[in-house]
């Protein structure tokens, strides 16, 4: 229990950690049976964000980012911070100095339950971030915490060195042994999906190929021709 | 009280719904007595976003959107889906391939108190949504729900035919039977604040014109030089 | 106790308020320790806003925005609206009509805790506002209120005067007498950050030259190869 | 639109509206097709609160509880105030006045999407409420409203002389011209579930009696002895 | 703006303080002109708190009660802690150990923009205390504060010495140097509001002698006998 | 990823599990390293609800409880249900039938990250509950989920077979192998917690003997008699 930093993590392979990203979080959350999906109050500082890299896990006091500092030296080029707090804060652990310290050491993005500052900076930046909140609110560096260690962050449990991918739609956590399958099924999906968006385009129902007139009946539902 | 699909709705006038569109949200809102507006956590999915249509009315079970796809085979060009759960809900029941499904069928926008994922893909297609929020998470198709029905949308009353407007401001609900009244009161409105905002720019007060200066001293409020 | 409206208030340099608007909200909040910020609930009506200026305080009823009408009289150029309301309140107090009315006096922005419409208009006429909700919910003008008297808005207090900086961080507000001081360690504070960037640039550790790693280890925090 | 006191509403039946009291908001709820239950964060003043009566409907401003004083004077022993506001507010509205001004005309309980006060007046006289907030908010008399016109209240539609049941489960309306249909269908309900509840207090499995078992297994869940 | 911690602190008069609390929160809200209320988030552990006494203001950083300990060496008998923290937090600040410090010092209640635990000890004691949440979290003594400089706790601003008032309908703050006048006027509304209960519990209608029936028809409000 | 039941978990010793319950959550979360804890939304149905079991994790759908079903069976006496859902709802996906249920079979309370009805009637049985809502809200059986696999249940991860500790203050959640080592710890921490009562009932201050003086004056705190 006491606080510790842990300075090598396993890892999934590059090919699937770069397949997930460009799936996207909609069609990975699909493929891996609905599960691992944050908070949708989680958004991306600017709405172009994508991201796809492996957990590395901080667990820090609420309006203190110490951990943060310490957890960069233990990255590896491709890792995304996974950042969480003992208690709910939307302070701003994060900013523009911490951008360019991650850059240099090769980290590819934020994820934060709590809040970041800087915004335009990093958004010229294009540095993707996803955070509960926006707040100039600044922090100390007093209380110890733990880096890669499991944690949950907006909801989700996070292992170090899970698949963390953020676009748009939010964040997806996908376990690492699981990565390749995911990536795999998540890849037919979107095959059967292409399908189903030619024959939506061409104005057939879902009603009818995804088999729910029939079930609709089958669960009671009447249609009648007016309210009277 | 059984869940049930009504095929045909009446619907307004052609003109009055486009003219309530071009009228905007907080003029429509005015004209009817500042009524009909839903709640403001309805944000538009890009700020560029309007509509104006007919509602089709959808009622679903939390995290299930089945009875979207009913719904979809009851519009009639022109129509914007207005969709509530039974209780409260922000998983993303609609995304590209049912908005695919929506532009095949002439529905112009969607109002939904709930989530919508895919959203750089609605962005990308200009596919008008309000949502309570972004969201992956997936969705079921188990539960039966009504299709044109009354329903309370994010604390606004809707009836199946009502006139629906969107912008940035938010979204407003006309009473079918009021739309055209209400639109020649917000024409008028609209003209009336035009003259308004000319003395305005030019430097008069709405203290002034508007009467408020006196009313303030009947009121019993006092102007004094300085805090001292 | 009774409904007042102060016509002249005390207001801070133009060099500092100039000064401090240059800075931005993050480095301002952080030179004046850590204090005076708003709520991250606050947020602008489009990301390029930035603002400030001296406040002239607005206290309303809620749902009433007679009172922004009252404080516009009051105004000199280079103010900035900080309207508050007796009880929480989210309806759009403020629209594009007084935005004319503000720009034509030279007043440089609006915070408010409460909510704002017409925000593209808003927008199109880059007058930057930060608000806590966009609603399109009217108002009426029924009841009296004050302006200049200390307020609190959004959590900040604020009395006439106080110099109010802006931008996609928030809003921090300066005391008056502090301007001059706080501009000049806001500057000190921007230049020493010049430095840290281009160390961190490097790839030179937070961790190293914070002193974090010896702090981490007197805290009792243990570094450990791997999780096993 | 023009703002409106209605006189005369119609009521259901007193014998059904005792049923539905005597029968519980969650019975009721789910005989009705599980509709009508407002929004979990209306909580009664105190546990023990329970009530059933006609709905007389209030929409106030914001902060404004004149019309609550035009709506006593039309309201008939056994009614049940139910008081919206035009846009959301937590101000305390009603207190121990307005209390015995309603036990003085027969009114036997308030429903209020706002707030209230007096809260500890009003547990000893034991007058039943329902609210979303308890608030010594003051509030004016100065902005015109309706009393008996339909209402959204809490997220549910409610009529004038619909049937309101509150108890500490929350709050459900029944449409009046459904309420002895539901009252039968509740009564039908509670038998049932009394059987129910014999079998399971003698251990019998609800995954048992009500065939769960099958459709689990149909629907491709799997049972395993342990984790591994 | 360095930390401090002020020793000394004007208070209002005995008779003062004991007379506010027995007039309790709403009476008092009203008679200072519906000003100093604090947010109805605030909640009292345990139904039957009250309490009346001198603020002494406390500003703690986010999960960090060591400047409450350094505030009750400052305390006579008779003060009410009041503490608030840099930026939101729900942390279990304060719990048995520090009531009983409390108590053995003559600090007569807590009022705390934050949590607090061991709440059925404090019930227990009978130590009233209003928070924003229960919460067991445990905090650290990191990160210094202020002890007695104004403060904003709740959305209310307080001064160091100002008058407290609590009870089930919240907390309310009245300027040390009101309180006296305050008292007076609550004693004469008390007077007033006996007669008007006394009116209303004869059936006396609001409407009548409070005027509005006058009011709602000069603001254009019509009477009809029926919805039709 | 496919839903599964499993039916055999490992349980701590009934002693640890004892003792855990008798210490209470805060006593428990401290001596664990404040960790563990579910968020403070988490409330008991009523004050005096305490409980200690094994957790027996159950993941459903929103609005749907028939994991909660499936997962009784698989209960031994002395554990506690533990139920999350897919995505966040209030819905009320328990009441009495299950509690008496639940008692049937030895299972000792319910933690759920949503709804629960009947409350009265689980007050009366004295069935310990603690829930993030009361809500009538029926739920249906139609969505398969899990049983008995890792949760995370109101921001708390959970395991199968862990110790749940509940009481006034909340829920914390003790990993299973660390039961033995968290009870002995806690009971120290009682043990000097107890002497520290004595002290601080005798006057003496937390300031002195936690070291606290020293340590504000080297943090830079200064102390003055007076705000001037």
């Amino acid at each position: 229990m006491k606080p510790t930093i842990v300075r090598t993590i396993p890892r999934a392979a590059a090919g699937a950690i770069r397949a997930l990203g460009d799936l996207g979080v909609a069609t990975v959350h699909e493929a891996q049976g609905r599960t691992g999906l944050m908070r949708p109050f989680m958004r991306p500082v600017y709405p172009a964000a994508r991201v796809s890299g492996s957990a590395v896990t901080v667990s820090c006091a609420p309006g203190d980012n110490m951990m943060i500092h310490a957890a960069i030296e233990v990255c590896a080029p491709g890792d995304v911070l996974v950042v969480t707090t003992f208690s709910e804060s939307t302070d701003g652990m994060f900013g523009d100095l911490l951008a360019v310290s991650c850059r240099a050491h090769g980290i590819v993005g934020l994820i934060i339950d709590a809040g970041v500052r800087d915004t335009a900076d990093l958004t010229a930046m294009a540095f993707p971030v996803w955070s509960k909140a926006v707040s100039a609110q600044g922090t100390v560096k007093a209380t110890p915490g733990w880096v890669n260690v499991p944690v949950v962050c907006a909801g989700a449990a996070v292992q170090p060195g899970d698949v963390i991918v953020g676009d748009a739609d939010g964040v997806v956590v996908v376990p690492r042994l699981d990565a390749d399958a995911v990536a795999t099924a998540a890849q037919e999906r979107l095959a059967k999906e292409e399908k189903t968006r030619a024959r939506l385009k061409n104005g057939e129902l879902g009603l009818d190929f995804y088999g729910l007139r029939q079930k609709l009946t089958d669960l009671g539902v009447r249609w009648v021709d007016s309210a009277e």
